[in-house]
């Protein structure tokens, strides 16, 4: 009988991510997690792509976002529920998983949660840096919810932004964000409305959960020379930003066949023009013309970010011993031998 | 500061079910997720369903196959290598997922390996107790991989099917087959080629793992009244039938257009009539019109199957306290508070 092959899955929990993150520093992580994502956008035309797989419902959205290099795939679960606190739960809760392409073998099982608002605001910040006038200092930040911190944060550690105006709907979420903020070393200017918090910022950043067609953004708060990073714009119904503001603007997505179903794009026609980000991180296209230009990064996640950040994350996890294994996948003696798991007398320690 | 809703997700193990299904009786647990899958497909219409997601490359396929029914949502991930083997792995591995529409809470995380084999084997076994003629007695084998012994068992199980013509290409798949079949008090025919074992039988299973367009059957070796139950032509350009076989056939599928890309029928016009299997099991249309019919079941395996035998092995699993805790999604005191499992001072036992 032949030794079996290790099929075990190596898995990241979240109390495990989480102790990661702070052992290793959230800027730290926010700084490696948006240099892997450069480094594969930057090779876009290794990757198989395709829009999300959504499942829609009254309640929210349920997500599958696969992708693969020909040498790693990988895919995430990930859900969107507006109204989750009422129930005590977040509102995005995710997982996903690495995949060896040549024998479909699980890699890496991991939480995405806390990794996604790592991912997601590491792109923000990165493509920012790329779109954003000189010598930015100042932030709002429209919506203070679960990802609001990753967002200061990411914009603080890659772009050194240290003020940040913020605006919620509901206080006590304002509250939170202001003492971690606070706690971080920012600065931190509670604003009375959206108007109020956009006044004097280089950039706005959008990230409101309401899955409406919301209008958070309106003409007149637009000056020359912002830049726009709307995050919470991330399915079809859900909007943030005024039509008449991405008219006028320079717009960068994902993907464009998904951000055309799924961004503040949805709004306008498909003619509607809009550079591809791997395009202005390539260097092929530039993310600013000029100065006065109001440019807008239409954000809805893409599965490229989640590849990149798994890939990460193991490294990471490798390294410091976080990995727990858990038997995803049989181990067997003989791969041809599956009822051998399950036949009594064959009842082996490796299955 | 509130308590935590509970985010824990129960996990059973390849090993924990393994000693779940060899507990309950292997026959069983094939009935009762025979009935399960019955049940669901019976109410077709509450599905939201979609072709499963497939990432092709020269070495196999990965797959995702999502499925709802607005209370739950659930996805099985699956690859398809035919070399495995060879590298000490299984052709097929698999987990999944079953979660909460209502909030997208993940709520059972399971291997799949072996329970797709069970699922697998059962709808095939419910489809022919639809299809075949009456009395059949002896049922052909021809590929005598891993998924072979559950076919059998639950043609056994379902059918009253009780002895076997085997025939692999790899004359050891078909010398542990036998010795499997034997034990579990099975007749046993050992044959020398396709032709061979095909002779006098009521029921042909094709259950082999060639990525090509094979032809297995061929119109010669099909007499009147036989059924074929054809599982192994599941992918693009993945056969086993020839389109003669199938031209003369009453042909019932899962869900036709996935299967028009997967099944066999691939090879047929668009236009080549088929039934799907939930009329058939609904009694909206009979499996067979008379005794001389030949009938196939053309099986590439359906998201819907998945989800009825995710939902009967957690059943299983929850009464029989084999469910493992992992923390696959983070426990918040404040679920607008994601930071809050990071930022050093609030690490707490929750997150």
């Amino acid at each position: 009988m032949q030794k079996p092959q290790r099929t075990a899955t190596p898995f990241l929990g979240a109390r495990a991510a989480a102790e990661l993150i702070a052992g290793q520093g959230l800027e730290n992580c926010l700084r490696g997690m948006a240099k892997s994502i450069q480094n594969d956008f930057q090779r876009w035309h290794a990757f198989q792509k395709s829009s999300r797989l959504a499942s829609h419902s009254e309640a929210g959205v349920i997500e599958l976002m696969p992708i693969s290099d020909g040498v790693h795939y990988s895919f995430k679960y990930v859900n969107g529920h507006p109204n989750n606190g009422e129930l005590g739960l977040p509102t995005v809760m995710a997982f996903g998983l690495l995949a060896d392409v040549r024998t479909g073998l699980p890699v890496f099982l991991s939480e995405l949660t806390l990794t996604t608002a790592l991912r997601t605001a590491a792109t923000s910040a990165l493509a920012a840096q790329h779109m954003v006038r000189k010598g930015c200092k100042r932030m709002a930040l429209i919506g203070n919810g679960a990802q609001s911190e990753f967002q200061a944060m990411a914009f603080h550690a890659l772009l050194g932004i240290d003020t940040f105006h913020l605006f919620d709907i509901d206080p006590q979420a304002t509250r939170k964000l202001s003492q971690h903020l606070y706690a971080a070393g920012m600065n931190v200017i509670l604003c009375e409305s959206i108007f109020d918090a956009v006044q004097e910022v280089d950039v706005i950043t959008t990230i409101t959960a309401d899955k409406t067609r919301a209008t958070i953004v309106t003409p007149d708060m637009v000056r020359p020379g912002v830049h726009i990073n709307a995050v919470g714009g991330d399915c079809p119904g859900k909007t943030e930003l005024h039509p008449e503001v991405l008219r006028t603007a320079r717009v960068v997505v994902e993907y464009e066949p998904q951000t055309r179903v799924e961004g503040d794009i949805q709004q306008m026609p498909a003619s509607f023009p809009v550079l591809e980000l791997w395009q202005v991180l390539a260097g092929h296209a530039p993310g600013r013309l000029n100065e006065s230009d109001i440019t807008v990064f239409d954000s809805v996640g893409f599965a490229l970010e989640d590849f990149s950040a798994l890939r990460y994350m193991h490294g990471l996890a490798a390294r410091s011993g976080k990995l727990q294994a858990i038997d995803l996948i049989p181990e067997l003696h003989n791969p041809k031998n599956l009822y051998g798991c399950i036949s009594a007398k064959e009842q082996q320690p490796a299955c």
